[in-house]
């Protein structure tokens, strides 16, 4: 069977992405060569426990390794503080005792991948996980660059920790068990790397577009290899976001204020940055930056993969009021990153109000 | 006046501990030097606010800087993950915006130190740290090494991370206010350094003592500098406790054990680590390790010192059952600092119930 590797080398640490049909079962195999662990935990949310929490299990136990499983309420308004405490108390209670040679496996999508990393970042001030990610958003994006934390009412994302796995394994067939908005909310984003860096992953996402849809196992390897690749470039060139990682927040300055306006579950991550990639394209493109046609294929392409391309309708001043709370605005300069070309964005910090308010009309046919 | 200036110099990272009589005043000086800080917000406890806050601020206003000033009941019981939860709360309602270009400064002793470092290392995935530590414990232990991290019902800081702070203010002149209790926990840990690592500090705490119980600001000064020293070169040579770093917890594998036996509050961590390194020092006896003229010393310097030589009465299976949930201790094996001469200390990882009762029953005199 189809088999892909991506090596992710960075100054201190380096890991490896497996993506390969079937993978969940080799787990164990993965988890043996691991020096002098001396317990495992399994940090799931309810629905991927009951999916994939027997079959990892199993895995690990064919390995004569034994784990325990760990899960929280499924959701993202549960991406709390507060249930890390919860599971602080869990984990601090374990027999045998979570000790700094422990591993924790992280096993789902985006929340528990988040999530279980924090743990794993804080718990004795930090042991090693590895990431099992079940969702196709968490394989594209979130499992690569060791970005983990929680939600707070004031916004995403706003307490956690870079914090690297020792690997990530990630098996394609779970990804028929998703449902149809969660996947193609990790269309969005592969369609945002392909945006920032990779004219090629544009025309793989347009051509292979049917083989994907029906999650033809070939194809989703290849898809997500080629987005992992990139991801692993970025993050490698810029491990603490302190410059071209930034752009892999394209879609996300528009689509981060979408999100937390609609309420946190109400909107998908991707439909989310999908509207904000939108809009960040009109800005692109009344600023002279980008040409209409470049713009209107990224459209095309989000609405032929099922996405909606027709945001929510917000105040122009809430929109604007969630932006200046973003953890990435800095002395109230809002970061944006627009494209100049398929394959090719770069980061400004000077969007205002005014764009804001026209880009929004646009989209909303105003 | 005297002033002393300790490098810590990490591969990634270089930041100095200043210690000088009257530094509180010039913590403006040091933040208006510091590129790009977008606003500063303070964090300290109920007690040290009420006295240190004022100043603190005022030295800000002096170089036109302004601050918000947070501050959580003062005691180790609130070192939690709760308190965390109601300080990230007023953290992201500040105005103007916590962003990354926020700098925290901590103010205070070992809790809001260690609690407020750890704000800093996860709100927003990491900003910047200034750490401004008015007890003797914190300034020559805690303030250096980038150990951040709140405790939890099953042990002392098992949550937390690692994260530098970007420069250590240290005014011995703050000392003045601080509970003889806290004091004497104090210079139990610069005993525990000179055991580990020096033999001139022995002498130093020896020769000097008279002076610094009654806190005269050079002794002090010079005190902390030695102290600083040996932390610093410690972190440096082992920054994230791989090894070397270990050694920094002689006396705390007992000492740990009787501190959460009591119940966080009811001894000083300094008190509570002066019995484990006489406990460590018992095993290190009957192990041959020791020359009991070496443990007689240690034992006259920490009661010429004020501490107790004497701990607190536990059951043997209680002290066991607290090491074995020890974050040190790993697959069962409980880690131990063991002095071989004064100046000179080695790690063991194989420390028996069977010393631990023997070594109890001889400083119980039974």
């Amino acid at each position: 069977l189809i088999s892909r590797n991506v090596n992710v080398q960075l100054p201190s640490h380096r890991y490896e992405v497996r993506i390969q049909p079937g993978l969940l079962e080799s787990v164990g195999d993965f988890v043996k060569k691991l020096p002098g662990v001396s317990s495992i935990v399994i940090v799931s949310d309810s629905n991927v426990a009951d999916l994939y929490g027997k079959p990892l299990l199993e895995s690990l136990a064919r390995r004569d390794l034994e784990a325990n499983l760990l899960s929280f309420q499924a959701g993202e308004q549960h991406k709390t503080l507060s249930t890390c405490s919860e599971m602080f108390d869990r984990l601090f209670s374990l027999e045998p005792a979570l000790d700094r040679s422990s591993l924790l496996i992280t096993l789902g999508g985006g929340v528990p991948g988040d999530l279980g990393g924090f743990l794993a970042a804080t718990a004795l001030r930090g042991i090693r996980f590895l990431q099992c990610p079940t969702s196709l958003l968490a394989a594209v994006d979130a499992s690569t660059g060791g970005k983990t934390g929680v939600d707070h009412a004031a916004g995403k994302n706003l307490i956690g920790a870079f914090h690297q796995p020792v690997g990530v394994l990630i098996d394609p067939l779970c990804l028929k068990s998703l449902p149809s908005e969660e996947f193609k909310s990790g269309l969005a984003e592969c369609v945002k790397h392909a945006v920032i860096r990779s004219a090629d992953l544009m025309e793989l996402l347009e051509s292979r577009r049917k083989q994907m849809l029906c999650l033809d196992p070939e194809a989703m390897t290849e898809l997500i290899a080629a987005n992992v690749q990139i991801k692993a470039d970025v993050v490698v060139a810029d491990e603490r976001e302190q410059s071209l990682r930034a752009i892999l927040n394209y879609g996300h300055t528009f689509g981060h204020a979408f999100e937390t306006l609609m309420g946190y579950g109400q909107v998908t991550h991707g439909q989310a940055v999908a509207w904000g990639m939108l809009a960040a394209n009109c800005v692109a493109v009344s600023r002279g930056l980008l040409d209409e046609a470049a713009a209107d294929r990224v459209a095309r392409l989000l609405g032929a993969l099922g996405l909606s391309t027709r945001p929510g309708k917000f105040e122009i001043d809430d929109i604007w009021a969630r932006m200046l709370h973003d953890k990435k605005t800095r002395s109230g300069r809002v970061m944006l990153i627009l494209p100049s070309a398929i394959g090719s964005a770069e980061i400004f910090n000077d969007l205002s109000r005014e764009e804001v308010a026209r880009a929004m009309e646009k989209l909303w046919g105003e």
